[in-house]
């Protein structure tokens, strides 16, 4: 099978190249390397150090023995999303080029336009290139369970059935959103279940838990490593617990710390990926993952990180800075997760294990941590319409305002091998 | 009450600029005139003659002896908008500066991305200028009923009262839309229920119902007529039969026929609005008012359409020619809409007597409708993902590609009055 990722370059995209080549798959990428900018823009880097892409092909190659094509561009380019659909006409697309970050869109009103108008422009002009391309083409499009929010319900996988006023239907389960980021994603659902409405197209839409990890089977050389964010604006919790811990600073469980959130290692990540575009919807299909492993809340993920911590002669405090998002510090949290299951998933790593694995490459990349250890704490607010200032005081280079309504446009690029 | 109107040059614009003027209330308008480029863009114009925006404002000053205060400019540019609501701080805005039209945001993937990339940025913006500016302000903010697709179920206004799986939540009722606009309106309002959630904004989401009528008590001279579009891109329903009947032509219910939708004379969606200034929500609250008088069948209305034609020695028959949408043509519909009769909402047009007045104006512009009279049939189609070619085969000057993601930017202007 011919999978064109977008995104190649970024935290997921990366691992799952590697894994569906060594799986014998054609794997075509591109990316226009905004997210190492952006992460610039914050004052940060990845703690793992990232080889240019070039690089990362020619590592690809030799270690791997297999070919990785690229392209450079943006899909905010149609142009671009055209000739690259009409000249590889894959048989699935992974869809992972968006602005993924929710502290990044929360900034102020320029980061909150450039999220929302960049992954819908993204999508839109993907659904049309696939129409327009390859109409058989399955479309795996990453989503997030945070589109959901904390319902008082269990949350079914996009679809549950509805009795209102003695009526029935089977009907989209409603989205509560908790921050421009997470509503945009919410968008792109709407315009990819429609685009399988009107034109037949095939879709899996993936509500992905945060991912953890830094580590999957493929990775067996420092040059394939996958770019790892602690930052508080592109670190996730758990990634960002142990990054704290190994700087010897307390770990930050934001306001109560029992928000709970699915969670799923990047390597079960890469499973269930694959097992989605191994097992493709029908034509004109619709279908919803809810794509984590087990659901813990933040007090439990620092608890264990202050655990396994002390393993490696670390001993961390837990501090609950006050919650700089606004969302339910304390809730009922019940997704189903059974789609996956019943194409045969199953836990290959245990949370644990992958913990003591991220200390394992964290100390060794220590050095990288220290020269950024200003960027762990939380600056950016909910509440606040301009956190700007903040950030300033943070580090000397506040992020600038992205230019507004035309993010990145780098001129389509040819393919390169 | 000083009320903002965005898009005050628009077909219920101006008629609510006439309307809440008329009450004493002080009115600031903005807009950017692209809605009278892109009708032309489709070949068509309005059939009431409409003078440029300055001839409008005098001809307010002289009939109704009131100033109406005008800002020339796109809530696309934030510096604009910014400006705007820090200099006239205004107690309420009505934001219908939107594109407006479903076929429109059909026509091919630039103006798909141009309808949702424009429509979500002017949201943003305005709710970060309301953040910033003027955050007691009441945002009155007009969506559509077409948010909801045609569920098997009632619909409420908004929310629901949810039980799955033994549990219950209070919770947004799931949207369906039908079209790259419509998931647009669906898209503004997360956003705007998001921004009450954090900032404790105050907002009312109107989901509006098609609305019909060229005549409001203001309209008392000719210089204050409201556009009245009859194209397939430009014109509802209603407006386009009785257009289509003066010319001779065939009504064409698409499809069917059987499609309902709610539906409201433009003297009472004026009511309307102008019930929810008057009666704002607390700060923080978000509600949403179901803004029609009655649901009709497209059927129903062509009949209705042909008898009246009949008074006026016309006869036109009806026609179904297929339906160039996506959407079910017989289906259930019971919207519910209590929340505006619960503030005194009473119905002050019949249908009939508006299908009548449309007539007597129409015929009076016959010469309007005839110079243009090939842009009324149907030729965007939802299935197809370019339709450019069946319109320009339709007429001359086919659309040109909006220009991606910065559709409309002209220099914040100064007020004039």
């Amino acid at each position: 099978m011919k999978v064109l990722i977008t995104g190649v370059d970024g935290y997921s995209g990366w691992p799952l190249a590697l894994h569906l080549l060594a799986r014998g798959h054609e794997v075509v990428g591109l990316d226009n390397f905004v997210t190492r900018r952006r992460v610039r823009e914050v004052g940060s880097w990845s703690a793992t150090p990232i080889p240019s892409f070039p690089r990362r092909q020619v590592a690809v190659r030799e270690v791997l023995g297999k070919e990785l094509v690229f392209h450079r561009g943006s899909l905010t380019d149609w142009e671009f999303v055209r000739n690259v659909l009409s000249t590889e006409r894959p048989d699935a697309v992974v869809h992972l080029a968006e602005q993924r970050s929710a502290p990044y869109s929360m900034i102020d009103v320029h980061h909150a336009v450039t999220t929302q108008v960049e992954n819908l422009t993204g999508t839109l002009h993907l659904l049309y290139g696939l129409r327009e391309c390859c109409p058989g083409a399955h479309l795996v499009k990453m989503g997030t369970m945070g589109e959901y929010g904390t319902p008082n319900t269990d949350i079914p996988e996009g679809f549950f059935d509805v009795e209102f006023r003695g009526r029935k239907d089977h009907l989209p389960f409603p989205r509560q959103a908790g921050s421009w980021y997470h509503w945009s994603k919410v968008f792109d659902s709407g315009d990819v279940m429609f685009a399988t409405r009107i034109w037949g197209l095939r879709a899996t839409d993936v509500m992905q838990g945060v991912i953890y990890g830094v580590r999957t089977p493929e990775i067996t050389d420092d040059r394939l490593l996958t770019r790892f964010d602690f930052d508080e604006t592109w670190g996730t919790a758990l990634n960002r617990f142990i990054a704290q811990a190994v700087l010897g600073l307390p770990l930050t469980p934001y306001g109560k710390g029992e928000q709970k959130r699915g969670f799923i290692a990047l390597e079960d990540s890469m499973q269930s990926l694959t097992i989605a575009l191994e097992h493709p919807p029908s034509p004109g299909e619709y279908r919803v993952f809810n794509q984590f492993d087990a659901a813990y809340s933040v007090n439990e993920l620092a608890e264990l990180t202050a655990r396994v911590a002390r393993e490696f002669g670390l001993n961390p405090t837990i501090d609950h800075p006050p919650d700089p998002r606004v969302e339910a510090e304390q809730h009922y949290y019940h997704p189903l997760h059974d789609h996956l299951l019943a194409l045969g998933y199953h836990r290959t790593r245990e949370l644990e294990e992958v913990v003591r694995e991220i200390f394992h490459d964290l100390l060794r990349f220590r050095r990288r941590l220290q020269a950024r250890r200003h960027v762990v704490l939380p600056t950016v607010q909910w509440r606040m319409p301009d956190s700007r200032p903040l950030l300033a005081a943070r580090h000397p280079t506040a992020p600038a305002p992205p230019s507004e309504n035309a993010p990145e446009s780098p001129p389509a690029g040819s393919p390169t091998a």
